[in-house]
């Protein structure tokens, strides 16, 4: 019903809309509609009532709300189902145990705040009230397991594509998925997946993006190395319209490689990576040593040229070398 | 306690030992000991009672219990801490609630039913009361997710060492897992991980053996592909023994495995393979096709030889083609 009354409003995009209106076209009374009008404005709408004139939508609260999210999004699956939170331990912690619950593929979790926001093998993340993009999909690709990497690659071409048109903000990708801009952080994405041997059960992909948090907000240790979208243009930014733009192009993306596989989007990928041609450090499980990352493989992964011979990296940290010893450019990771 | 008081009872073998004395060296009183035997008994423990010389322990029960694990097993790791059910949906999935609540490597979950054992892409598994070994393993490896399939390979080669050696059954494995005899299916085996794209939070390796089902007690669609180890030998096997055993061999393999890789392990699975050098029909996801399986590679992927080429299978179903058209070994699958 409140989303019926929402989008009421909506139609009549900033006019006032009489509360006998609302009642006749929803078949409700005109008390539930005075009620439903005093929710909404608990939640943190603006909505400007005049006695005579009735109700008239200023604006919405600045939330994901899952209203606000339907109302805008224009995917066909991924983003429909919606699990919103104000605050959450972990977005990618509730996908995992939905998923496993049986939660269909698109469905989508968001929150306003975590607590214990996750990135790759148990680091932390930080993930402030209203500030930023926490949000996590699930996803049931008949994809062999051994594709699932290529995922993560894919999540990291959407994201950048959403960036770059809305923002105009010109970021790029680490290997293997961190976005990054001027050498800092913006984006983290965490793929996780439940699997048998030869099947996926579910992917889910977490991501973290550091909207408008500003330079002062992030903790100390962070503040040499993560940056924020609003940091970087100097002016807010839409949470709600990056986020429909990030599912959408995520849709586009995951329809291509099902369709026709990851070709294409490695390719874009490697356009936008901010890896290849440099030197790097890597450092794996049972290996560390330092060379030029040529490429990406079919399978996602790094090739880097070392002294002793190429070198297939699917796992660990690799960071780049910094060019200079006096640039800002210094200890990115 | 309980525990205790077993291991008492055991160490005089099926001597009488008074109930003053396991008060004395248990410090409990001798009510609190006549308490305990009545609990052992009502669970099937045969003991035997004297008003003058004490208790005996006859015989244990023929259950998987926890107690009778922990006294016959000679693992380190794998296998001391167990949960243990009467009935279960499935033992996998209790695995998978426990790994993702953080048990520790080498926790094992076992049940004397399952209502809804599971197969490879959901089939379902028929596990009756106290009929067969109905076990999942919780296992937390440094591996890439990639390497997780070789996993599968090494549980098959531990449970075809420990039948050999225990049942002197001369069985042999169905690329990825199956364990066959004589056509027909003995062991099944589903691997199932949780992971990140670079680590695996955990795997767990799930097992179902038919030991004691006897050919009447199969269901109907189940009689013409399936047998048990006491159909073979015609009679019944211990359950504890073999369970026991094949804990000790998956121990050892998976030492073997974190050491020095899998290429030991790989090699005896060929050794054990009934696909190997076979003309097999292949359903994956995308293709059908037929021919040859010529070998397994360095990943545990089917290598298939087809007159368009060579195939690399790492999904789907693989059935070897009947030699002739009027033997026993048809419509093996």
């Amino acid at each position: 019903m409140r989303s019926r009354i929402l989008n009421l409003l909506r139609q009549r995009s900033g006019e006032y809309l009489s509360g006998e209106e609302i009642a006749r076209q929803l078949d409700v009374s005109r008390t539930a509609v005075w009620k439903h009008m005093r929710e909404l404005k608990l939640e943190g709408y603006a909505i400007d009532a005049h006695s005579r004139r009735g109700y008239r939508l200023q604006q919405a609260p600045d939330l994901l709300l899952p209203d606000e999210i339907r109302a805008a999004v224009k995917t066909k699956r991924i983003g429909r189902k919606i699990h919103y939170f104000t605050e959450i331990d972990s977005t990618n912690n509730a996908a995992k145990k939905l998923a496993a619950a049986g939660a269909e593929e698109g469905t989508i979790i968001v929150s306003e705040a975590q607590n214990s926001g996750r990135g790759r093998l148990a680091r932390g993340w930080y993930s402030p009230e209203q500030q930023g993009i926490w949000l996590s999909i699930v996803l049931r690709p008949h994809f062999s397991p051994a594709d699932a990497p290529k995922c993560t690659l894919l999540a990291a071409v959407a994201i950048t594509r959403a960036i770059r048109s809305l923002c105009n903000i010109d970021c790029g990708i680490k290997w293997p998925n961190d976005i990054l801009y001027d050498g800092k952080k913006l984006v983290g994405i965490l793929t996780e997946m439940s699997a048998e041997m030869d099947a996926i059960n579910y992917i889910v992909i977490g991501m973290g993006i550091n909207v408008n948090i500003q330079e002062q907000d992030f903790p100390e240790e962070l503040k040499a190395i993560a940056t924020s979208l609003a940091m970087i243009k100097g002016q807010a930014v839409s949470r709600l319209e990056l986020l429909c733009d990030i599912l959408m192009q995520l849709e586009n993306l995951y329809a291509v490689a099902v369709s026709s596989g990851f070709s294409e989007i490695l390719n874009e990928w490697r356009k936008y990576s901010i890896t290849l041609g440099q030197a790097v450090n890597v450092i794996g499980i049972h290996q560390q040593f330092s060379g030029t990352a040529v490429d990406i493989d079919e399978d996602g992964a790094l090739l880097v040229e070392a002294t002793d011979g190429r070198h297939r990296v699917i796992a660990g940290d690799v960071s780049i070398r910094p060019k200079t010893t006096n640039t800002k450019e210094n200890g990115i990771d």
